[in-house]
């Protein structure tokens, strides 16, 4: 049977990498690399570093391999997320059955930990659906852009066993700060969607480029950082030609003590 | 300057450990080591067991120290969170002054990632506004029992592109099921919450002693697993003396499209 692992390797920081993902890259015999071209080939360069520093093993090999974009969303047929998952379970048989051997050993890494916002899980769901080609998966968890954003500005996540939201900029706009948490998270926000807050009495903790040597941090009461925030965004991601950002967002005070 | 590293150490698996954390272990003069009784003594010796792998500098010494327990919530003075944290505060105070030296660097081992559920962050911004002793804090993050849980069960945390709230059993039991998220964890939950809800068509990814030898893990459409849940957790937790554990519950089917 073929082995598949599906490795967090942390959110930008090399170090985050665990013992356990470090053994294994080295059990494996054929590492995926998704190169996501040019614009972010600085995320291509970090898996990179990572497999020169920590795999050990010569007989480890690299393949390099390309995922296809989504379409902006839109009522066409090839934009939906479906068709894109389609076409990426159409790629990852392929790897798995043309470059694991039989009885070999392969894996891909995950930016962050496989288990938030994203799709290499589920695609591999489909691919195991499909029935062409079989394969055992091992998952093993990587430090989130979440831990480093705390980490980072040497927070608790959670008020006092008051609940955490985790949630997107779309949904944000949407709907607002949340009536049933102290905290919402915010990834995937290409728009900064803390400015459609009616509210600015709330604390924000942002990060850009979480964990790398490029970090930007930024907290303080939304109404006084909002501007400055955006305008820093803008500068960093004009300079490197992208953006990776999370933000949270805090009710002022802590919970109330019967809800503990 | 003294320095204390707040150091994530994983949820129960030594190999949860990162290179970041292994390296911060080895800076440090002095490793605080909460003893929290006989019941759970087997998560200090995992503490232990991290130290005994992964510390090479001879220079580093344990000190062990007794964490007060709070008392059962109550209307009782001695009971509020508050003075439960001000009792700790105390001790973490009289440990970075007695056993830090006034340029050196101790740090504290925290279970799963300190951001997550856990106060010393905020304790330790007590015993820095007491303003008897100053020093520098650095936290490490670590892998999180809710990224072994769905490690284990081999699943993504989200839904495409949806909400989750992370919540705590006292919170579910009192609110239900969020209208704001298909995906809900649930923590620090010693009275199976699950329970308590009235729709049994969700999916339940459970957990105990993730990451252990001891892990057991159940999955299924609530309705038909949870009393199976209900009867493995008090088996073991009669067994062991004590029981860790943590859940997900999923609406079934994806998000709406139109949500992405
Ligand atoms: C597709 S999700 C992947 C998340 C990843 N699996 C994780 O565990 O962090 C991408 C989003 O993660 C966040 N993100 C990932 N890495 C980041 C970093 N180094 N700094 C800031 N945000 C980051 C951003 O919100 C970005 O939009
Ligand atoms: C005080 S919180 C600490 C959480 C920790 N900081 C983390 O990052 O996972 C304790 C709760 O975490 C969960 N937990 C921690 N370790 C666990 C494990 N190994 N297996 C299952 N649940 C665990 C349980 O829900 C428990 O009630």
């Amino acid at each position: 049977m073929r082995k598949l692992f599906v490795i967090g390797i942390g959110a930008g920081n090399p170090e985050h990498m665990t013992v356990q993902a470090i053994t294994a890259l080295n059990k494996t015999d054929v590492l995926f690399i998704p190169d996501k071209g040019e614009e972010k080939s600085d995320l291509a360069a970090l898996r990179h570093e990572i497999c020169d520093r920590f795999v050990t093993n010569a007989r480890t090999r690299r393949v390099s391999f390309d995922v296809p974009r989504r379409a902006t969303p839109s009522p066409s047929y090839e934009s939906t997320v479906d068709d894109w998952h389609t076409a990426i379970a159409a790629i990852y048989e392929a790897l798995i059955r043309d470059e694991i051997a039989e009885n070999g050993c392969g894996a891909l890494l995950i930016w962050g930990d496989p288990m938030l916002y994203d799709s290499a899980l589920r695609i591999l769901e489909r691919v195991r659906h499909r029935g062409n080609v079989s394969f055992d998966t091992e998952v093993i968890p990587g430090i989130t852009a979440i831990q480093s954003l705390c980490a980072s500005h040497k927070i608790a996540l959670n008020r006092i066993a008051d609940p955490v939201l985790i949630t997107t900029g779309r949904r944000l706009l949407g709907e607002g700060m949340p009536p049933n948490a102290g905290t919402v998270v915010v990834m995937l926000d290409g728009n900064c969607a803390f400015r459609s807050l009616p509210g600015k009495n709330l604390t924000i903790f942002w990060g850009a480029y979480l964990g790398t040597p490029d970090e930007i941090i930024i907290s303080g009461r939304l109404g006084d950082v909002e501007d400055r925030i955006v305008a820093v965004r803008a500068k960093a991601r004009a300079a490197k030609g992208w953006i990776m950002d999370t933000y949270l967002l805090r009710q002022q005070g802590e919970a109330e003590e019967d809800t503990l």
